[in-house]
């Protein structure tokens, strides 16, 4: 990586001291007000977007950019490069600005000047992943704290498991920017518990305190003694009275937030949002421009020609000019470190150049068990999914393995399992890879957001709760699949099979949201041979997030399941009669209701039915024409879909469903399917109803678009609705 | 209410004191004791369940049925009972047992043996709204805590606006038991910091911190200062240091916090989880029975007979005797006090028991403005909402109109807005309805559940944010469908129409959960008429939430809108021909897109081309299989939806759709919908294309099921997946 010789700056340190304040003050606050004007400036311009942030947090920035975080703006993916995350996604601007003023190349003036524009700049309107400088998209308030988190994880546990005497390979910082939105959103009060506990003095966490939010002061709605709850979290907690002009107070805080051992830190800086213009310390400049009338004022407030725009001083370029150097001094010295670390740990060098890649080593897949190894008795998919976990996660340091407090439930447990905890605890340490998140399932997933993102998807975050508490994480899920990271989410306890918990935690509906979103995988096996299809399409997306539904009881190993099959989404896995003739009717079923379906194709002879495993609907719609009609006897059979949640999409593929069509109950699993009409005897008898009602002069006609029926089962609570007479 | 002569009982109070201690320790002992056999044996009767919270928090529940909670057993209903909320739901054993000792008809022992058994007793496996003393389906943790919020918010506001001088009609208490895990998530922390924020001194939170959680001690992932942290939300807190036996300690905490203004109480109980037996303190005494010889073990330490089941000493029952006098006494002074009440205040009395009915009163729709009274020029529909807002909440106190944080953007702020808010902070009093929830979105909607199951429905709260932050709440509004309670839900910018703003704040997926959900109305209306229907349907609907999908931008008043319409799901907007001829294509669009569909339509003459609008799917569901069937023209003609979000679910009503494949963009509004293929010119050349490509022999031929086509539009970002060949 370096072509500097090995050893000519050996001795440097890759952790050089935040530089000392070389400017005069006259000059910084040259600095500062040239943030402010262009960001009043180029709200102006675009007619919106977040002025107030820009101008009242411009200090904060200088002192982050300038001095405080560790980067080579010219290599913006450097390995050992501090990450920012701006979980305040909406104040994109003010780091645009620094980014531009630090050196980007990206960040032109021109780029700029894009903001919010409709010639799809890489100005958007909040941070996004793909962009120079940015590690993750932000927006969703609270979510960036989360992702933070994650990514002082991927840096402890890298740090832990790589770094050597004398080679401190992985020893960067990670800095979060939040507002009052980010402390007030659960997620954000989640991931910040979560942090404390873990003691990622890696992490510091920069709270802008401007008492304004958009529906004005704060005080209305927000009055926690935020610096006594993080304290309260563990935090190191530093105070800046005036963060709005006094830079040097913002350095200090922030380089003993740096130094402090053992708990991250907080500082928490007064700002006045919106400063300099007459709007301050309102509402009214949070998320508008000003108008020009008040950008002319805050002008020349500052000294500025109302006349001109972005105008950027020669004295401001030469400011930040040190930090280009900076930052290539400190890559050069860390390669050098790296080569180093490449001669004296080869074994840790092959295997870390291997993570960038992003995969696991060629060859994975044959560490899975071949079906012919696999329990023929009736396994919960939940247990055959620990299957995969014991196979791939203790031998590959890439997994981190997690659970919302369901550790044993979701089988996530896995040989050798060290805890990721502080050392100082005694429960484990920061090589370990099983992850306790505690009851917070959403925290769960930005972090894991954050470490997928760590660095080309090195490291690879494993998952897990009950599916009904998927619920909770929905966005975190949706922004993985945003963002193309990935994370295996195990979602278990999947149906009403849940059983004795009752309706609140047998998710009917959730399928619906997760089959829609685009580049996410819902994958829900019939057996252990396609849970670990399932496991090599969520380790062949590299980009795509996989969320595998499990069942908590019992199915069996079904003759004629298919690993390489699952990967095209569904497949033919019973019929039950001989010959190539067309079937008659097709039964389509997903995960524990498979079986149901064969055994019930069995009952339906002579009519010739067909059994089709539709694990991943997405899959399958991106196959070819040709295999999607020849599976589906498309325009030649009846095709029913059964399955215990909503019928909600069915009708893409099948004529009706077995659907719930109300919410589950209490009572043991097998009790509640029967009653819910997923006996055998039910479903062979509704789809019997179903193809005679469909017959006509001996001819099955099949329905029109429109016509989807859902097959009425059992129980329906008074509170499903009014009517029952769904079709 | 009452028979009793109003005056007969005239200066008793209506706030009785606590009770004294009126039993021997060694009663009190067994009492306690009974409990936890109890608990035992029904657990390994199931052989599953939650045995420890019953064995731990024993004492806390007989100091609350026994002592401090002010109710009627034999009327669960009455008006000014506290309210008991069960956090942690799984605890529901506990909570069983002792309402079944306090006196409920229902709860018998009998019943109590039918805990998680498969004959559907009300023993269910988490507490659900229907049964006899529970007052919110609980279990998903940390949501409890936002329902207790809600009553407290809800008792509050009618105690500020009911209330006379003399006549403290509303006095009661809200108690909630919460568990680590509801400290933990998100929704809990949200909820709490908002009480705290409201000065909520009716509410008393009380924390069974017994150190254990499913998968093992607290310490290895939660390590908050939970005490700081609740002083530092606002909360008045108590601590108990042994509440697993000093009863007199609870009291006594208890006590306090009741007595406690201006603050909600936290009082933080130490217990020890499976007390009595020896795997108390351990993850193995949560959520699984203890086993046959641990049960014997455990009725030998507390004095039991091992031979015997479901033993309940008489000294037990005597021991809550007291409970149902004391109940029926409260109620009838109750009575009494509201008899007069409604002699010296008849208005405020008639308006109370107007509300009691759940309804508003009849004539409310003549409230909402006639369609000729609609502003014809452009108005995005989130403003027309607000006309709706602006008609009835001020009128009517059922409503509670908030947002989180996005007041104005949303348009729940009404004429006249009072904050409901603590009066001490100048900001406004707790008889206004106008709700600053802050950026706590899963906390308003936990906290609306508590208000709309306060009692019978009397408070109908307004829920409003963008429709992406309705992610963050989907659970909530699940359980707001599954207890059949209500929420007038507005989610404003709901597509690419937010604009720059970018992919973050364009939710696509989200509508396919609560498509999905049986008896919840997601609504995306068309235009000014059409979301006046939506009010109508949300507020017909007295025992189902809705969800209305509204625009950021403007939309023009369509000539064939129609609110009556509505109520249909679905209905034909427009044709572009005149006569009786069944049309060769239809449109379905929804919301902002039904213009875009009118106006597609006009220029796709001399194609017979019919517009439905559909802005309630569910609702078009149970409408006549004629009624359907010649909306969509089934079986006759082709059939596109157009819509800005996922195709997920269209196959359902049409054969292809114009939907969204991938995640938005940061751009102007009109831009994006140019860009994403939504421009007029773009729908009619797609749609040509399609009907074309189906013509044969000068004949549409109709696709079949399995056939379902996703029209491809313009732009798609990489990570929508590899390939982009979707039908």
């Amino acid at each position: 990586m370096s072509t500097v010789e090995a050893g000519a700056l050996s001795g440097l340190s890759a952790d050089p001291k935040v530089p000392a304040k070389d400017a005069t003050p006259e000059i910084e606050k040259l600095v500062v007000n040239t943030v402010r004007v262009l960001g009043a400036d180029l709200t102006q311009a675009f007619k919106g977007g977040h002025p107030g942030t820009v101008m009242g947090a411009a200090a904060i920035g200088v002192a982050l950019w300038r001095y405080m975080m560790r980067y080579n703006p010219k290599n913006p993916e450097w390995f050992n490069r501090d990450r920012f995350v701006l979980s305040a996604g909406h104040a994109c601007l003010w780091q645009y600005i620094h980014l531009h003023l630090a050196g980007y190349d990206a960040w032109t003036l021109d780029t700029l000047k894009q903001y919010h524009n409709p010639d799809f700049g890489i100005a958007a309107g909040h941070p996004e992943i793909e962009f120079p400088g940015i590690e993750l998209t932000t927006g969703l308030l609270g979510q960036g704290v989360g992702n933070a988190v994650g990514l002082a994880m991927a840096s402890k546990n890298l740090a832990a498991t790589y770094n050597k005497p004398d080679f401190p390979i992985v020893d960067n910082k990670i800095w979060c920017f939040v507002g009052d939105g980010c402390l007030q959103e659960g997620v954000g009060q989640e991931s910040l518990s979560l942090a404390g506990h873990l003691r990622l003095d890696n992490l510091i966490v920069i709270y802008d305190d401007n008492s304004v939010t958009v529906d004005g002061s704060i005080a209305t709605c927000f009055t926690d003694d935020t610096s006594a709850k993080m304290k309260a979290m563990g935090f190191h907690v530093i105070e800046v009275y005036d963060g709005t002009n006094d830079l040097t107070a913002i350095i200090k805080a922030l380089d003993e937030a740096k130094a402090t051992k053992g708990k991250p830190g907080f500082v928490h800086v007064r700002t006045i949002i919106g400063f300099g213009s007459r709007k301050q310390n309102t509402g009214a400049a949070h998320g508008a421009a000003l108008g020009e009338d008040e950008v002319s004022y805050v002008k020349q407030m500052f000294g500025f020609d109302p006349a001109k725009k972005y105008v950027i001083p020669d004295e401001v370029y030469d400011y930040f000019q040190p930090v280009v150097k900076r930052g290539a001094d400190d890559e050069e010295v860390w390669n050098i470190l790296y080569a180093q670390y490449g001669k004296a740990h080869p074994v840790e060098y092959a295997e870390l150049e291997q993570r960038l890649t992003g995969r696991l080593p060629d060859g994975w897949k044959d560490d899975l068990p071949p079906k012919s190894a696999l329990p023929t008795a009736p396994q919960a998919t939940r247990k055959s999914a620990g299957i995969a976990v014991q196979a791939l996660v203790p031998k590959y340091k890439h997994f981190m393995a997690g659970s919302a407090d369901l550790m044993e439930s979701t089988f996530v447990n896995f040989k050798g399992q060290v805890d990721f905890q502080c050392p100082d605890t005694g429960f484990g340490d920061y090589s370990g890879r099983q992850i306790r998140y505690g009851i917070r399932e959403f925290a769960m997933l930005a972090a894991a957001n954050g470490m997928n993102a760590y660095q080309k998807g090195m490291v690879i975050p494993v998952c897990s709760s009950y599916f009904a508490f998927w619920q909770y994480c929905i966005s975190a899920c949706r922004l993985s699949a945003l963002m193309g990271l990935r994370f295996i989410g195990l979602g278990t306890h999947d149906s009403i099979g849940v059983g004795e918990d009752g309706p609140t935690h047998q998710a009917i509906a959730l399928a619906g949201f997760f089959r829609a979103l685009p580049n996410f995988n819902l994958i829900r096996p019939a057996d252990a041979e396609e849970v670990l299809g399932a496991w090599e399409i969520a380790l062949d997306a590299e980009h795509t997030p996989t969320l595998m539904c499990l069942t908590r009881q019992g199915v069996p190993l079904l003759e004629h399941s298919d690993r390489a099959k699952v990967h095209k989404g569904a497949y033919t896995i019973f019929a039950n009669y001989e010959g190539s003739e067309d079937p008659e009717l097709v039964l389509i079923a997903t995960g524990s209701e498979v079986w149901r379906a064969v055994e019930s194709a069995k009952k339906l002879v002579p009519l010739r039915t067909r059994v089709v495993s539709m694990p991943l609907q997405s899959r399958f719609d991106r196959q070819p024409a040709e295999y999607r009609r020849a599976t589906l006897a498309t325009g030649k059979a009846l095709a029913v879909a059964i399955e215990p949640w909503a019928s909600y999409g069915w009708a893409r593929y099948a004529h009706a469903s077995m659907s719930l069509h109300t919410f589950g109950l209490s009572a043991p699993q097998e009790t509640l399917f029967e009653l819910f009409g997923y006996g055998i005897d039910t479903i062979v008898e509704k789809v019997s109803q179903f193809v005679e009602s469909r017959r006509m002069e001996g001819k099955i006609v099949l329905p029109e678009v429109g016509d989807f029926e859902e097959l009425l089962l059992g129980y329906a609570k008074k509170h499903a609705g009014p009517e029952l007479d769904l079709h």
